[in-house]
Formats: C-alpha cells, structure tokens, sequence
C-alpha cells in the first residue's frame, strides 16, 4: 500500500509517500480501508520528535481515520500512528460506527478534535449552562467546535480569539459572542471588558505563552483553565499553588490520549458528537481535503496557521 | 460584652479578652448570641497577619459561632471575624438553620470545616464513587469529615496521612482504609504503594512543601489535587502547564472565602452535612471545648498540631 513514512525527524519535508506492505490486524484490531485521514496539529509534533511521547523511527504519522472496514461496517477510528496510508489498523475498542448523516470530514473531525472538546468541556472543567468561556484558537478544529458546542450547552457567552480578522468573523458565524486578537495588549483587561465586565469562568487554552498567562490573569474565582496544547511553542509562567488558592482557581492540563484508557467515554462522546451534528447544531469546517502526495503542504499550511477547520488527506490520490 | 480583641499582630499571646461594646446588626445582618465560637487554622494566619487576606486592627478573630437569634432562632452562620465575642452579627444570608439532632460543636464544624470538605469533593475535586483519594491532615477538622464524606460518596479506597500513630489510628476508626505518616520517604511510591499500586485520583492536601510535590506525582491521568491550605508554611514547586498536560492533571487552589458568594450552595452545603450527621454517618470530633479566657492555649495547641477535631471557645466562660 501507499503511505506517508518518516524514516528521519523533521519539518515537512521528512514526510514523503512510500511503498510499504499492508499492515496486518491482531488481536481486538480491525483493518480499515481508509478513505480520509485527519491531519492534527500534535502530527507536526510528531514528525519533528517534539510530542509528549517520543516518537520512534520509521513512523507513519496519523492518529485517526475513517473508512470501511473488512466487513462493510463504516467506522471512524483513532490511531496511535499509522493513518496517513491506504490501510490502517485500529484498535476494535476505539472504532466509532458512524451514522449516515455525519459526512467522512467530519467524522474524522469528531475524532481527536470533537473528543478533546467534549472532554475538556465535560470532563476536564465542568463546564455549566449559564457559565462564560474563552476559547482560543478559535479557528481551529477544536476551538470551532467548542464553540458551539458550549452553545449548545448553554453558554451565558463565548469570547473567542483569533489571529486574523478572517478568523474572527469565522468564530462569530459559529456562535461566539465576541471575538478579540489574542495579540491584543492587556489580553486579561480585553477578556472582562468583553465579559461585560466580569471575570470570565471557563478558558480553554492550546497556545501558550503570554496568552496563558493573562488568560489566567482573566480567571472569576472558581475559574478553570484548561490547557491542551502550546502552539506557539512558548512555555507559560509556572503556576504556584497558592496563587490558585487566593482566587480558588483550577488548572488543568489536558492530553487526549490518556482518554483512550476509557473507551466508554469516547464512546459516549462520538455518539453525543453525532448526534449534535445531525441535528444541525454541530457544523464541522472543512479545512482542506489534500491528496496524501501534498501531505508536506497540509503540515505547513497548519504550521504556518494558514488553515481554518479540519484538514483531511485522502490516500486514494 | 466580652469578646477577644487584637491591637498588634503576633502569636497566641496578642489574644487578650477585653470588654467592648456589642456589636449592631446592620441590614440583612443578624445579632447572635453566641453559644459557641469555631476556632481555624485560619484564624491563627488572621493574628500574626499571615493570612490571605490581610487584616485590619484592631481585631475580633472568629469566622463561625453557633448560637441564638433575637426570634429564638438557633443558627450556625460565617462570619469574616467577629466570632470570638458574646455577641456577633453575620449575614442572614450565611446564617444556617441546626436540626435539633445536631449538637454545637457539630454544627460550628460543618461550617468552614465540613463546607470546606463538601466543596473540594463535589465542587472543586468533582470526586466521583469508584476513585481513590488521598486525604493529608486527616485526623483535621477538614481531613476528619473529608475521609467520611469519601467514604459515604463511595470512595473505592481512602489514604490518610497525619503525623502520629494516635492521629493514624484516629483515620482508620473514621473509615480510612489505610494512614501513611506523610514523613514517609518517597511519599509518592508509598501512596501507590498504599493504593494496591495504582496511582490515585484525587488527593486533598492542606500541607504545603514536599507533601503537595510528591502528593501530585503519584496522581493518576485524570487525577487532581485540590491544594486549600499550606500549614507547613512551606511552598510546594510551582506546577508547569505543560507537566499537567503530559499526564492530564489537574491542580485547584481552593478558599471558601470565594463560596461565601454562592449562598445557594453553601445552604444546600449545610442541609446535606446537617442530615449526614443526623442520619449518624458524620461524626465530628470534639479537639477541645476551651473557655474564652484560655484562647491562647486553643491556639498553641491548634498551632503545635497537638489537637484532633473541632476547637471551640466558649464565650460564656
């Protein structure tokens, strides 16, 4: 079969097409003929060795897939590795059937940026009808999603960011309130003011840098932040604990793949996910469908935050 | 009336009894009289000016009486200071109505303490039945409720810390499964080692400095530390965002000062702590039923860590 292999660490470039053989299921896995594979941000980590788990060589980047599997069942699964191919194979546990209304973008879009949302609204910060929330990147495959998602669960008001006006207007059709630059000087004054005022209760957070530390600085007590990536690369200013405690603050960090110890809940998410979606309350945004030979072009287009929404390569082409 | 009055920071020894004029409820405010006065940790912070907030001479410390209303009413209610007197007003809005099967001292405990317990385990921690949880200062007035309350919500496995074998034995008749002196070497291990070598869920830590850092390196994915006091006067480490995200940690500061703003929550507190002890599966212990005019022992004692349980004073004597 045909697939993206990396046989060094690096930037786009390391990611180039090769002939490899099929890989074979084991036990508890299902083979799928893949039809898109989703493109996540954590993949660029990947790729340069620069994720939370090492990554070893060679390496088939790719966590999450959908398409049919040997006996016609359409799923969409998640991958450790392996997804950017023509044939994957996926644990049976964290395979998710996929009703017919929800499109194979947006299945795959449930997958690694619908859970984290889920999640870190449900899980991780307890979020509650008539609580208000920051969402950053909120352009972006989870922000997107977040966003309408803590509508639908009735958010008193979502303040999104981000980086270009483009962006904004984007948040802002899917349901934000208000949408601010998080370049914006002061960012934890520009939060409250766009709070009406008030300290803001929820802010889920994958930049880093200055944006988590005024973010924090934005935080109502009992304000929870949750932190799942760190785009920019740039560390936030350690916390301490009892700075939390003179504002009754909580801190979470956040990584999907400890999630997949608890099949259950994905299950429940993907479901919940889905049903939203076909209910039109959910809308997944396109964000590019590459054939798998422009892989390079999708991992820089994503790297240099030129994209908006889900990006998808489709092994066929 | 009577009541013990600061005019100068410091030790147990500023806490001197003096006859001052009884205080006038304002609007919203009640007169108690006041059949007992809740002694804190916190209140030790609040002389010697050590607390969170700073304080303002002179002074009547005491954050909760119990007592009796000018209609005959008997109340436990908060109040910022005060309590330490004859006489006190407190906001009728954090002023709790005691069911007859629950005694004085049982009833100044559920106020900071048994509040404080309630809202790390259903607020902050959002402890569920079927997880383990570590509680530090366990033979407290916080850690005596909390391990109880653990146990009642269906704690799957409740570690105790405290610092004496008598402390230790103490947990266990409340229904700690197993006490650690939490001087114990590599704490971490001896938790997971405590907790049939699986890390834990939620850890309840009011200690401070090597207790808080090894408490959270022995958290499970999905763990949390709920930190609400730091009696060592020790700093833990500060925490780095992306540590918590490597292992989806999450850390929460916690004062009930802040809850005093959600009054609908601290009632509902009172009401289901209240029918724990009626229903007799909340005991609270008694740490010392001290005169008023013996305050500066109460606070040694508090201060020295000779005491289990709830101290009250009684401004009567």
């Amino acid at each position: 079969m045909r697939a993206v292999r990396i046989t060094e660490f690096g930037g786009p470039e390391v990611l180039t097409i090769t002939e490899v053989p099929d890989p074979v299921p084991g036990e508890n896995e299902l083979l799928i003929d893949v039809s898109r594979a989703g493109v996540n941000f954590a993949d660029t980590h990947q790729t340069d060795d620069s994720y939370l788990a090492p990554a070893k060589l060679p390496l088939i980047p790719g966590s999450e897939v959908v398409g049919t599997t040997a006996d016609g069942r359409r799923v969409a699964a998640m991958t450790g590795s392996g997804g950017y191919a023509e044939k994957a194979v996926v644990n049976k546990y964290l395979a998710f059937d996929v009703p017919e209304g929800v499109d194979d973008v947006s299945a795959v879009a449930l997958l690694v940026q619908g859970m984290t949302a889920w999640f870190l609204l449900k899980k991780i910060t307890h979020f509650q009808a008539g609580e208000s929330i920051v969402v950053h990147a909120a352009a972006g495959g989870v922000g997107s999603l977040a966003i309408q998602l803590a509508k639908s669960m009735g958010a008193a008001r979502v303040i999104a960011t981000a980086s270009t006006r483009e962006k904004r207007d984007l948040a802002i059709s899917l349901g934000a309130d208000v949408a601010l630059d998080p370049a914006t000087e002061e960012l934890d004054k520009a939060i409250i003011e766009a709070n009406g005022g008030k300290r803001v209760d929820v802010v889920l957070e994958m930049t880093g840098g200055r944006v988590t530390n005024e973010s924090l600085k934005s935080l109502a007590p009992f304000g929870r932040l949750a932190f799942y990536g760190m785009a920019s690369r740039e560390q936030p200013k350690p916390v301490t604990l009892p700075a939390l405690m003179s504002h009754s603050t909580t801190v979470s960090g956040f990584w999907l793949a400890h999630a997949f110890r608890t099949p259950a809940a994905l299950h429940q998410a993907f479901a919940e996910l889905s049903a939203e979606v076909e209910a039109g309350r959910l809308k997944v945004l396109s964000g590019g469908d590459y054939a798998m030979s422009d892989v390079a072009k999708a991992h820089e287009d994503l790297r240099a935050r030129r994209t908006t929404g889900k990006l998808v390569i489709d092994p066929g082409k």
